[in-house]
């Protein structure tokens, strides 16, 4: 605590003023009261960025998934558990944030039905689960967007640049911040992560491997950078 | 620690002798290397139940898939991911086990395809996901018997009783915790439970809400009871 009080007192407060929303965590899609759909995302990124943009004087809204974490001091936390949870979340909040960090890992669909009582299993050997397309948060985010900056993430196994392309044209995105699960030293459940970061003008920026609390500050260094740029951009 | 070892110390060293097998948490089923189907277990009750057993002198096995507890003293843990891996790891330990309670929440299907690389979404707002059934570790586990003492959990949301009782007879059981999900107290993520306890003979015995470690010792009350019933039973 003493150390969490520390790094609030030494952060620049370069963010007075902004308001951002951090989307954080895994969502859970319910087959039943006892089974579901989820992911291996830690939430760890995206609390990492909370807290940084907090110590740094932001007002910061924090969408979570289920996760072990404690809520950052500062931080105005929304529990969600569905990714149409998070969804309504986000779209409630978004609207008066000059930044948005999408750093949730939202499932893409969800059961088509969620039983009320738990399913018992027949005699089959094999059992065929309809799914259900969930919204897309990003992309909704992105045909909003006006001045705000918004930053997504890319968590790839292949293709890493090119997924990662696609999906910040797809979504309208200022920035993405594009991961190969498959690297040393990145990925869910580890406290340090490699990542590519990828602007809306085409530039490429490679990081060096760092803690997930080291590249929640560099992270914001570039947002709040390029943030004024868009704005000043905005009004030419 | 001071409290976990005041507890051990005070203890009766009754399952001296005695090799316990048990199982907890969850099962996670891999659709590609982020995506995954579970379910709610804690863990909390199978490792209550591994616990209480140490501290009585037996000597304990645990297979837990993923959780966010730690090992008890005394134990030791083989950690598993998918129910294909609890299935082996329980067949490779119980042949020379007296007593195995499985506590754990075991997925009954996994997906019949796993993926090597994330699975990219498509444009489809619906879609298939193939199931196939998993091995049914106690099913296995009842039909080999003898005279381990084999205890099962039932997690119920309707119809407990019927439920249990029949989960006790196809499985070949001596006796089956049977918990109503949706009571008061109960369930996976707290630290109480409610349960009725069903005896292969037919005897029905509910339990007073109480704690997961309470509950784990008055099970194993029962279990030391009954087991030495059953051993001498097969002297006869």
């Amino acid at each position: 605590a003493i150390l969490e009080q520390t790094q609030h007192l030494l952060a620049p407060q370069d963010l007075t003023g902004e308001t951002v929303l951090v989307t954080a965590g895994p969502t859970r899609e319910e087959l039943d009261p006892m089974r579901f759909l989820s992911n291996h995302s830690s939430g760890k990124m995206g609390y990492a960025i909370a807290r940084a943009a907090a110590d740094r004087g932001a007002r910061v809204r924090l969408v979570a998934g289920p996760t072990a974490l404690s809520t950052p001091r500062g931080v105005e936390l929304r529990q969600v558990v569905s990714a149409r949870e998070m969804h309504a979340a986000v779209m409630d909040l978004a609207s008066d944030c000059s930044i948005v960090v999408k750093a949730a890992a939202v499932a893409d669909y969800r059961p088509a039905c969620r039983q009320d009582q738990k399913i018992k299993k027949g005699g089959e050997s094999t059992l065929s689960l309809e799914l259900q397309r969930n919204p897309d948060i990003l992309a909704e985010l992105g045909q909003l967007q006006g001045e705000r900056f918004l930053v997504g993430f890319a968590a790839e196994t292949e293709q890493l640049l090119e997924n990662a392309r696609r999906k910040l044209q797809d979504k309208n995105l200022d920035l993405i911040v594009a991961n190969d699960l498959t690297a040393e030293g990145a990925g869910f459940a580890g406290d340090t992560n490699v990542v590519r970061l990828i602007y809306r003008n085409g530039d490429v920026e490679d990081l060096p491997q760092m803690s997930k609390d080291q590249l929640a500050h560099s992270l914001l260094d570039r947002i709040r950078s390029r943030l004024h740029g868009k704005e000043e951009a905005g009004c030419q």
